[in-house]
């Protein structure tokens, strides 16, 4: 790459970025029996170990998922999570268990990302250590999907897990937290919206009520 | 926007994307006295709520700092961080004490970031509730940080703050949890390497040991 210092993007570049930002979707629809090359695995990894983390911690660590074995019993953890949520549910769970919540069986890879064992950072983590681990991790989780929406490639974020059995089929130290299993592949089609937004699940909110000035507003107030 | 469904990015669409992923930097310096347009501040915040959310629930809220008391305010919580920061940080306080930590004085817009208490969410979000939220909003951090690249202008997150000190002093609701300092706006030059591997205070480590097969490895063990 070109000096940081030299690199000046052009409107035509910001409308790239911006495109891809839109387009990118949680994929839970996947092509079945599809693959994904190593050369665009690389690049999607390479994606997620750019991203910013607190005191430069580095705290992702990816398990890329190559057993048939491990997989199904992946499988069966996300399962039996479903189950778990219907029943917690209440009135929509009918609803709820019509709607497609993972692609684990039949996306091309599968990524379990692990939160490392806290390493002591100290530097911009004092009063919010583990939150700031989370964000970091997460910000290479978004680094990857935006990588894999530009290789036209789907990629879903599953949380429908029990991290403590997720950590110990995939042999993680008690310490070490599994926070994303991310289903990667072809897909027949991205949703035009987010697919619980299609599926009549949930409306999306404006950013207007999201974004205050100066304070939090007091209820009922239009600032 | 085109149709989600039509939409192919190219080769040079994905090397674009790379290259803004690669100059992104967490910046401290800020160019003081300068301004960023409303129309940029829209597309950062445009960005931001692009970011996926898990079950939907778009946690992120954004308060914008506009009043100069209000800023001098959130600085002050920052030094008296970075203070308790340096007493706990042992060895290496005054090697600490030497890095600039945070451009919140200088830079041209700050706006804090502030995780929305739960709405009660259940999609998803059953076992780990909190880490769920706080992943959204990191995503639609990165959005904005990789948005502001593009528009080359700055951003540093910064997190060296008491939350609820910064909370009480922004009117949040109790069950609300800031999470990050914004410092936007022009920069003189991005650093070519992060800022804390630049000033000697930290080596990034390589991907290489952060990407397994199938399980977490053994202590030694190289797969």
């Amino acid at each position: 790459m070109a000096n940081n210092k030299q690199i000046i993007f052009s409107k035509g570049e910001r409308e790239t970025l911006h495109k891809v930002l839109a387009a990118r979707r949680d994929m839970r629809h996947f092509v079945s029996g599809s693959s994904v090359s190593a050369d665009v695995m690389d690049r999607l990894f390479a994606a997620a170990h750019l991203a910013p983390s607190v005191g430069l911690m580095q705290p992702w660590r990816f398990i890329q998922v190559q057993n048939d074995q491990v997989r199904k019993d992946i499988a069966m953890l996300v399962d039996e999570e479903i189950k778990a949520t219907a029943n917690e549910i209440g009135l929509r769970k009918s609803e709820f268990l019509k709607l497609k919540l993972e692609g684990v069986r039949t996306c091309a890879q599968l990524v379990a990302v692990v939160l490392a064992p806290d390493d002591g950072t100290i530097l911009g983590r004092r009063t919010l250590p583990r939150e700031t681990a989370l964000c970091s991790a997460a910000c290479a989780i978004e680094n990857m999907w935006l990588a894999a929406r530009a290789e036209n490639i789907g990629l879903g974020w599953v949380s429908l897990f029990d991290p403590k059995k997720l950590g110990a089929l995939l042999h993680c130290p008690k310490e070490a937290l599994p926070i994303a299993l991310l289903c990667i592949g072809p897909v027949h089609e991205f949703y035009e919206k987010p697919m619980l937004v299609q599926e009549g699940w949930r409306d999306e909110k404006p950013l207007a009520g999201m974004l205050f000035e100066d304070r939090w507003p007091i209820e009922g107030e239009v600032q």
